[in-house]
């Protein structure tokens, strides 16, 4: 008998639960026994306090890049931001980039949508963008509006950055339950974009390695465990509001609303992972590697326990775990909202696959809340040694977009978010 | 109201086919006037006839790998052959690569799966072996047995070959309805074979551009238009027996039942294509891009006329057009089963995504089949101008496994195929 089972198939759930409300609605009916993921082929609202594709149900695939702006004029740049804008509400509606579409303009013209995505719903499609801290220098008059907690990240200890994959004035995250409307809407922002901005990196995420709502069940990371089991999910209004929403008063009020996102590129040496025991991955980890239950306890969900110890008086989640180092215990309270995904990007050339994760992340004070993190990850975590950190930005994400309104239009014109 | 149909969704169909039968039924029976694809979540048989993976419907995503022989020893090739196959049955049908799986092995042993397919289904995985050119060179003894029609390929006009993406003694294709199937997959095998094996290059596909059965929509490449409308389909058996099956007096007996696979990474040049007018890229491909239809047709598959006329007397599909160079009409019936992907691999370092199509055929005589079609396409196809041809691939492929044989067993065993 196979070992699978089909309960935690993310991808059937989101497509079953999307496809059609008739549909629908009968295999709700016909498997409720089953965890159905709430998203799939459906619209997601774009406009609202604060963006989607932050605590939106994770999508299955995501494609995110990171731009540098090539015009110095500032209104180029606003109406940029108008264009995207308005392309994005279409395309998270399930709709071309703009009217006329792939083949509805003049025929003596370049179509307005490249057409990809002709034939398919909207697919949970989200978009969001982030400021770069590169976009407040001279060139647009931000200099005085940077956020203060939008700082450079400090190098940590392990890191191997290619600068190729990292930084960007600005950043878009699509995210989408099926990989052609996501990479369809970054080309076709970019393509808007065309002599405004260039693409400085991107990266395709084939599957999540998160869950943001607690509808959804945890999926498994490329070392084969469930990965972010104590996430910050959607329904827990406290955390978010602690831990990943700029409130007034935080910072610069047109922030209020938004967010910070940091981005990882984590190329993971699966190589080497899949040479070391069962018993040693479980210690890296602190989990088991089948329920995904802290070590000491039954159950995924079981709170990690940090004080138990064995019959040898050694904690069973070792002192080096990535469980401890990343626990809010551990880190005196910090939690952030987790937002990743598997990637798998070709060869290194020396015959591994060049694969890992490709970490996303929201919080309210980077430099409170991931970088305190990541100094204890990068220094004492034991998973370390097969991970290898390749990119990095960090982008101030703003609130949502109202009807009428623009992305950033806060920052831009001065006003207050939240 | 959005124009984008969800009749079309090939993903919701997948998983709605497959996400259980019971769901299955249901859904069938609500969304009867819909296009439901006949594959999901479920397994496809390993064994047959023939490999799995070439007419199999096409699924949605793809992993793909090259790989070179790191050891000389014949017997070692043939084992690691054998463990493949023992893997590849297990995973098609949903069970992990090895008795013991992820965790049910010695906690101080290496786990005998990575895990990270732990909870998926068999997604329709297929996983298809392809023997190299070089695979026939002295180290193993098989020089007399390298099928004459497995040619170096050609070094055609328009080619920018990488090296690094183009060759290999074997092969493997492993396409799935979730990519974190087909990873796996392929991760898996790949590990079973360290010390024996080492990745020369893969490639990830997102999303699939050929459908190969006539239950399946026609999918969109990143030009925006609906491709491999004329594929062969595996409902066509005459069709299959004469342009993709090696049959007796063809080649080697070992390889009856077989057939040969063309890899090529193609980059489109999308930012470029995207510039140019409905009409001139429609004059490309020779094709409407909303319908798919021949031009001076109406429907997506109404057979192409070369011959009709425009009110100028010019020819409606132009003597450069895409279509018209890969016809089988113009090439003397030569027929291709295609079955390629779209990819993304991040950014080509000049602001621009690399992007394109992972194009894959099977052929039963490449010489005759895939070299002459390429040759005119890049001598004359208009489209090259938007091409990049940057990695290429050609590789025999052994016909399918009987209950108890191994992958290739025909060539190690000197027996018939077929």
């Amino acid at each position: 008998m196979p070992r699978r089972r089909l309960l935690g198939f993310a991808g059937a759930g989101a497509a079953l639960a999307g496809a059609g409300a008739a549909a629908g609605a009968l295999v709700g009916g016909a498997a409720s026994s089953e965890r159905v993921r709430p998203t799939g082929a459906e619209a997601v609202p774009f406009h609202g306090e604060h963006q989607a594709g932050i605590t939106t149900p994770a999508q299955d695939r995501m494609h995110f890049v990171a731009l540098d702006v090539t015009t110095d004029d500032r209104a180029e740049l606003v109406d940029l931001l108008r264009e995207w804008t308005a392309a994005a509400r279409r395309m998270t509606a399930g709709q071309e980039a703009a009217e006329g579409g792939a083949v509805g303009g003049s025929p003596q013209a370049p179509p307005e949508d490249t057409g990809e995505a002709l034939d398919l719903p909207a697919s949970a499609l989200t978009l969001t963008l982030g400021f770069g801290p590169s976009l407040f220098d001279h060139r647009f008059g931000l200099a005085d509006r940077r956020p203060p907690k939008l700082v450079e990240l400090p190098r940590f200890p392990s890191d191997d950055l290619d600068e190729r994959r990292c930084g960007g004035d600005l950043c878009l995250q699509a995210c989408a339950n099926d990989p052609q409307v996501a990479v369809h809407a970054i080309r076709n922002l970019v393509r808007i974009g065309f002599g405004r901005v260039r693409v400085r990196w991107s990266q395709l995420g084939f599957g999540r390695t998160s869950s943001t709502s607690t509808s959804q069940s945890t999926p498994r990371n490329l070392f084969g465990f469930k990965d972010g089991t104590n996430n910050i999910k959607a329904e827990d209004a406290d955390a978010l509001r602690e831990h990943v929403w700029v409130a007034p008063g935080d910072g610069p009020d047109w922030l209020v609303g938004g967010t910070y996102l940091v981005a990882r590129r984590i190329r993971m040496h699966v190589e080497v992972w899949d040479r070391t025991s069962l018993a040693e991955q479980e210690a890296v980890v602190g989990r088991a590697k089948g329920t995904g239950a802290p070590l000491g306890q039954l159950a995924e969900f079981d709170p990690v326990d940090l004080h138990v110890k064995g019959a040898g008086g050694e904690y069973l989640v070792k002192e080096d775990a990535h469980v401890r180092l990343a626990s809010a215990e551990h880190l005196g309270g910090v939690r952030i909202l987790r937002r990743g995904y598997n990637f798998t990007d070709g060869t290194d050339g020396l015959g591994h696959l060049d694969a890992g994760l490709f970490f996303v992340c929201f919080n309210r004070d980077t430099g409170r809340q991931f970088v305190p993190m990541q100094m204890a990850l990068s220094t004492k975590d034991r998973m370390m040694e097969y991970l290898e950190h390749t990119g990095s930005g960090h982008f101030a994400v703003p609130p949502g977009v109202r009807e009428g309104g623009f992305w950033g239009d806060t920052l831009f014109e001065g006003r207050s978010g939240g």
